[in-house]
């Protein structure tokens, strides 16, 4: 069992804001994460595969097509966007990492299920370079 | 004659709009960048300053003192906040890095010309790891 | 269960040194590291706690209560200090990186435990950027 | 169990190239990766081993002889060399970084056993900074 | 005048080696980087340009019209491809890059003095982390 | 014109102290970097020569020679060292990273000379990270 790994980045809005609270409630827990105006951040999305190695190619799985999936079904939906306001699968949630990165596996998981044998092993999410998540699934 | 340089970052929110254009102008020369909703970046800046260094102290600048203005002037400003909305030095500009570096400078410039015979000589700032903007005062 | 991570950073001198055994074995074993007069670095700190995130928030654990634990245990005692001489949690230690991040694992579980239901998982830490210890508590 | 890391680098040559393919073949799978006249790569290399460290050093591991083993058995083999026709343990096999990441487990593996307690825990290879395999022996 | 950078790269093999000196002879000058199946490289290259912000755009340059020339112009000629083998403009001519920095400024010149009124500045190029040159076209 | 850099690193404790001031007068000026019993970093240095390439090596300077003179006459000199107490041209001065590459210019430009025809352009010295000098010999 080989893990892969592929490094996408994007560039988005986004803001911290429970709607069920007060703006006071909000000030209060998220700080200037609740920014009324927004701010927003450089992410950077690793995305890691496992499987075995294909005899014919020494590929867990071609890289471009790993690479074409993250675009595809992430990076289009998410680059130079607000994620509170401009993504679909975020809509009625919170937009923290925490939240995103487990619909990012979702996204993943359901678009590389029909394409390879390798499956989805870890997906990390920087907001910055000193805070990042990591999901596995369960 | 030696340079010092100081790192510091945030985080912020911004749009490239020229609010003399239309919309679809703005569209076709902004591309995403001029998304409504906002986008946002990790902003990394570098103030360097230019001296000789004090016998008493070795320093050209207390870097203590250098990094308390640039929060002060800069970061405060700037942090978890809306380029285009929030900030009041950049009011009827383009949130471009090229006028966000000149305005940088411009403010530094002034905030630390009381404090210390060392000079200002470069501000640079990255937008992401791939572009960056570099002033020097003329 | 997702996992969050924060980085934080200090600089310390120290030495390694087993004071049961002569200067010559000490040299012979950890060579330049054994300098009588000390040597530093810039340390890199990563934390990772784990937890199911907060309806009402998207939180594993609130980042800024993590990193203030981080400074107020850790950093604080660590930063521009001597980790021989200097920190009372390593007296009669080996100041070694391998039983520096146990230390700090039992400092930080101690202080979360009561402040979160988030659990520690891993304590990275870089010594140099090719060098790095992980520990998860067993 | 403490896990300690060596990062090394090398710089190398290869083409992902099936010899049992058609030119035609190669093209369609590996596309710029099969050039006939190689293309090169500055490779990351991070050994992880894992041991409880020895209470009269506080090392799990001497990094120092891991460093040298690494280099003896990896880095003189790999450096400035051309992946596919210069590295003996690399002949008749794909030059993809998953079947290298394994060959390197097994040849750090036999080196390691007989000098340390220590256990090998994980080989990570960066091809590029945004492409990375993982292997962990099985 | 402001300084915009934009940063691209590009993997491809090399060889220092000079036609007209024996085997003997390169081996002792350029040791291993004169391996006869070549070695390779992550190169990183970094563009700068310099003139005055438009003041309807904010912009010295479009940054993806600057990403799209190096992109035609340099990255498509050397990215997967053998730099003494594949490269038309550094045909005879020694594979360092020192002369391949002062080749990228002769193509980016020409190609850029066209489209824009800012000039071209300097040019870096990354062999790798720890050797880089530049070149300011004089 | 080209110009050439190798970065090279070591680790070393110092500590910012002015022997002719009271202990207090010292902590007031320096904070936590006049510690009593030092503190650390891994400093990063980059070298930069500049002159034309050779034609018959495409070199500004053979970067072996350069890396080597940089090991001998500074790192050996330096790393796991302590500046204040170990380092021979460094007695009698502040040990701040200003003075210290003031100190590395007059070594390496006197140990070039004799060399090559290149001359010494810039060095840079990494204290962190997010602090840094430059010096270019006036």
């Amino acid at each position: 069992m080989v893990y892969i790994s592929r490094k996408e980045h994007f560039n988005a809005a986004h803001r911290l804001f429970n709607p069920n609270w007060s703006e006071e409630r909000n000030k209060e827990v998220f700080g200037p994460c609740a920014n009324h105006n927004w701010h927003g951040h450089n992410f950077e999305l690793i995305v890691t595969v496992k499987g075995e190695p294909d005899p014919d190619t020494g590929f867990v799985i071609d890289l471009k097509v790993l690479g074409d999936v993250i675009k595809r079904e992430i990076i289009e939906q998410l680059d130079h966007k607000n994620i509170n306001l401009d993504v679909p699968f975020m809509q009625g949630k919170m937009a923290s990492c925490e939240i995103l990165v487990i619909e990012i596996w979702r996204l993943l998981d359901q678009a590389l299920s029909p394409l390879t044998e390798a499956r989805l092993h870890q997906i990390r999410l920087y907001e910055t370079e000193r805070n990042f998540v990591d999901y596995y699934g369960e």
